[in-house]
């Protein structure tokens, strides 16, 4: 048993937080950060500078350009990202991409790296990944996978509805999860690689959302016959819900380090505030009213960084540790909200104004409760393992 | 003890809920409802609409042209208006004009009436309330009153800055309120009302908010030399905390009239999508998970309803009704809250994007916990009452 | 709209308070106040104080010695008799005596008023209701009753166990909830009067339990050819759901009134201590931590007694108010406990001894989330209600 | 970054575990564990299972007979024993023999340690820990200690009450926390070792508590001019309120294992209840309202873990670590009785009565959010230190 940090991956977890703040965070205030999150010119612009410091997709292998990091070691450095919303998208290691890059090391072969892999990781292009469709389409439950792809002799022709696909707009590729046919013959979900922009691929609309921190957005989009060949086929025919399993598993988990950045900084921010500001005879933070809000945010900080380290270390050691994984999302996810809420609760009415980033902040973690399961659909399967293992005794 | 509606005041009510339903609800997706709020433009035909409908301004008395609604009344129409954002808009009850015209009526004197409420209370024009302050001046403590009026002969010059004046951007005037000097004499915390545009009444910056449903949004306001005549004065000198209170406790309670309207719609949405919706075997709603997030609703929806009568009926015959309106406050704006975050979590991805209008009463619903003085302040407020009691025992 | 009481309802009420405090608390240290409830003798006695005072069974109409109090009245005097754990039982106004005076008299025939209900409505003896069944017979759900009453002429056999039923030991009577049978047809589950005590229903043992305010406890029962003539069936054969509904409605709603009052009497001693001692620089009430707390209590409290006095108000117009009800049940039950939770946490060590009634309140009121429906049937119960309407739209 | 446990210590932990399951659970039922913990008489004969065992005080040093071990270690053998509330009693790990130890261990000198400390390591005797007050003495704030100990010669007179001392009842020995005074002088609070039974050491009564597994109970004590030598002073004089940390951090700490354990055992019983249990057409766990309870077991019992396992790190490697001690004891305390209450619930009737481990379970834990300083003292430790931190700046 030893929590201890190695002193390397501690010196570049300093570096990136370093970098996030020198760098980055002046770029908070760029109007080219709209509602619909920043622009790729602006990406472009964040991902010279922490190519410039040797930073660019930490999580790749050094085979593809990245700095190879364990998990254990993402855990800190996307933390460090996170420390502002802008720090991932710099670092290239957000989401949809950082999942992607992910999955295709793992599933994809030689020629599809080199072709998706190679290019994305040096953040020459961005991608997307469609799963979730349009009611009565997949959602929560993939079984409800609507989109189909049926073989005609070497293709597979797609189509059906997507929804909800972040980065889409301006992504070099997408990843397309869809149900295979073979005629009458179905084959299974199965993941296809389709090169962007792509007239069979229709941005249908973007849509407006409560959260503004992804390139590209969110968007609709619609299969106009879109043929894809067999070669473009994402490892095995019928088994897309593994692959999104490959993916999502430690894609989640992400998601809590760069959010568990993002509400150090609210926290942060919170307490200076707390510290400066006075009324009623005191400072905030000697107000038990407000100190105690920032205790209780000392306290879910803690445990979220322990949460996170806890699964890191076993996805390092080979575990997949599903269970451990799924109760560090619904626990992560609820704290950074609480831990968001109370900093904009302490900061009064300067907290939901634009003045400070804890609006935003605010904004995006809401959305982790529900992004990547929400928490029902996890406590659901936390209980299903319980009561499949009691069952059995 | 009665808890039953006389049935004039249910078919009035009805009547605003469906002038909502069928004239303004259509209304949410126009362009002019910016993310700053409604523009004046639109405002002043919805306020077409209401005054067609016969429903504008029902809380003024009829000798300004209102329905001259008691208290209890205007629970019940209040939130029927605010089943959509633009209702209380429409019919010209929404913030801070509804409070600005109930403090008028009740402070001002003839002259100022005629000049100021009687064109208010026609939506000829809009106002606004300057109180709070930028750091370190007033805010939830509003002993730290720092803009200051100095009595030069008849007139006072106003010098200072405001900070979240809602709706100032546009208004034809605003209220003040200002610390008075008579040269090093204090004379008190003082409310003044000066005509807008005022080329003393600078508009230094729109504030970009969370909420958007406020015409006119927030503004930064600077007074440069703002002179105004003795008998712009409201009420009298010194008593500007009194007809804060004479305004803020009534203000209080027809926001969570207005919000409980919007966090009904939430709810209904959220019923109506987990009915359709279905996932892992059955709709939404037949899943505990969910099911149970609604029950809370119902729960919470008719306890806030409880909590704005008891306090409305308390206000009608004359009591001031102070701790409970405290406590309606805090438990309402909390309860709200609940509400909103449980309805955007049952309707999932689709809950954060702007397609329903679930995500933007979640946003308007969180400042509430807010305005009108925080949780933290009210609970202070509350305690503080109980503490005196029981010392003095 | 009118939330005033009745002055001469008032007077009740305070009448009923001072009995308690002066005649009743003063036995709160009495050794006759078991863990398992208070005995038999105290309770005689008690009740002697009752009913010289003219207290006694208020619920109960003057035709059977009563004061004949309506639902809203009744939430006036139930509280105030709540403030001790013993005033209901002083007042004879107590589970489940108080639901079963209130079952007889609207299900009960001439016949079986005189010999069961009169008595009993003079305190002479005490009553059980005998419908939950031990593991895998019926708890929440009804639908699993496995104790037969199988007919025999005019007679019907009962056969089968009980459990948790509670004040068995040293009743007057009993009634007995079996699913009846004539040979092999089944007539439906259907309420029966027996006399005890009786050699045919053995009481197995006497079930330890957290709480320890019902007199008799909670007894383990056994039936062993337990023989009811056809005259002593409660109303109609098959009809017993529906009267289990007739009597849990009402006595769910008195235990809100009884528990409001035991809360109401931990938070005065949580404001009396916190008003008193002294840590880290001023008493406890004048910090925060713990001010906030009372604060919450006062809320909790005001939002009780609404819930409470709606649903009384509706039952006493003939509705059964049964969506009312339930969201009554869950909402003060959780409340209540919340608001003892905080009364312990505020008295510190204090809180967990003996010392105060707090800790006794704390135990009693935890027990209420399930006992009469836990939380969790009657937000299923709620969500249903929700769902059918939906659906049917 | 480690999260592995050595398999040696995984054994012992397996070890202590079936020793529970199989030796110990047994005694659940054993008359001798009354409302006020087991006697001695039962103690004693626990103690020599544990002895036979080889089990016995496994957190001394084996100079005194244990076993040695480390924070971490005993992380996982305390959680071990707390499966049964028990099991610290027979592993002689229970409070405030468990922390009276390590603090002789640390602070006595070779005879102290020898007179004391010796036979209490062997169980041949108890102890206790006197620092707490009655009102307006010390409780959570120690600088309001009452208690005096005047220097008389080579002796020292100690005067005054303490209140809630666990275990004083049969007790070998106390320590004793005064402030001492040389004539007018004052010389700091500080710890005193004196023999029990003891005629100047009266158990003025055994305070009835809502716990009930510390042998010995809780006792107020009254001092009747105690002489204590002055080399009975523990350590320096004017050092007790130091020494009470170096006592207090690890004991929090050990209480959290324990009580893990405990809760561990709770869920353990809720979740077999819940997979055999039907109601409603399927079992129990299969319902979302009592399968999510669970699922929030499982999640708050993992994180848990992680909080201990991190502090106990932190000690053995000598960092005091204070700020996540206090985190540590904030959280556990609070998840454990989230927990408790939740298998309290799933159980329903059968929760609130003797016949599980739960009822007990629940009211233990519920004192641990008091126990070793209640949740807000905590609290206002970790604001403060965030406080000063940030005001440094």
């Amino acid at each position: 048993m030893d929590f201890s940090i190695e002193p390397s991956d501690a010196a570049l977890r300093d570096r990136v937080r370093s970098f996030v703040e020198q760098k980055i965070i002046p770029y908070e205030r760029d109007p080219r950060l709209t509602s619909h999150g920043p622009t790729d010119e602006l990406r472009i612009e964040l991902n010279a500078l922490a190519r410039e410091a040797g930073l660019l997709a930490p999580h790749v292998t050094s085979h593809f350009g990245g700095l190879g990091l364990s998990h254990v070691q993402r855990a800190l450095v996307f933390e460090a990202a996170g420390y502002s919303t802008l720090g991932p998208i710099a670092l290239h290691c957000a989401a949809p991409d950082e999942g992607n890059m992910h999955l295709l090391e793992i599933v994809a072969d030689q020629r599809q790296k080199e072709r998706f892999l190679r290019p994305l990781a040096r953040a020459d292009i961005r991608s997307c990944f469609a799963m979730t469709e349009p009611h009565p389409g997949a959602g929560s439950d993939p079984s409800q996978l609507a989109t189909r792809a049926d073989r005609d002799g070497d293709h597979f022709v797609i189509s059906g509805n997507k929804w909800l696909i972040t980065g889409a707009d301006g992504a070099g590729f997408m990843i397309v999860m869809a149900r295979a046919f073979d005629d009458a013959e179905e084959l299974g979900p199965t993941m296809f690689l389709a090169s962007m922009p792509n007239d069979a691929i229709k941005i249908s609309r973007i849509i407006g959302s409560m959260d503004s921190s992804f390139t590209g957005a969110h968007a609709q989009v619609e299969f106009a016959g879109l043929r894809v060949h067999r070669d473009d086929v994402l490892g095995e025919i019928g088994e897309g819900l593994r692959y999104a399993q490959v993916r999502l598993a430690p894609a989640r988990l992400t998601h809590c380090m760069r959010w568990l950045g993002a509400a150090t900084r609210a926290h942060d921010i919170a307490t200076e505030y707390a510290t400066k500001r006075r009324a009623f005879g005191s400072t905030l933070i000697r107000h038990e009213g407000v100190g105690f809000m920032l205790a209780d945010n000392e306290i879910e900080l803690h445990m979220c960084r322990l949460a996170i380290l806890d699964v890191a270390w076993r996805l390092d050691k080979g575990d997949p540790g599903r269970h451990e994984s799924s109760m560090a999302k619904v626990f992560v996810s609820e704290a950074l909200f609480r831990i968001a809420d109370r900093c904009m609760q302490i900061l009064g009415g300067l907290g939901v104004t634009h003045d400070t980033q804890v609006e935003r902040i605010f904004r995006e973690v809401r959305t982790f409760r529900i992004y990547d399961g929400p928490s029902e659909v996890h406590r659901w399967a936390i209980a299903n393992r319980l009561a499949r293992k009691q069952e059995a005794l």
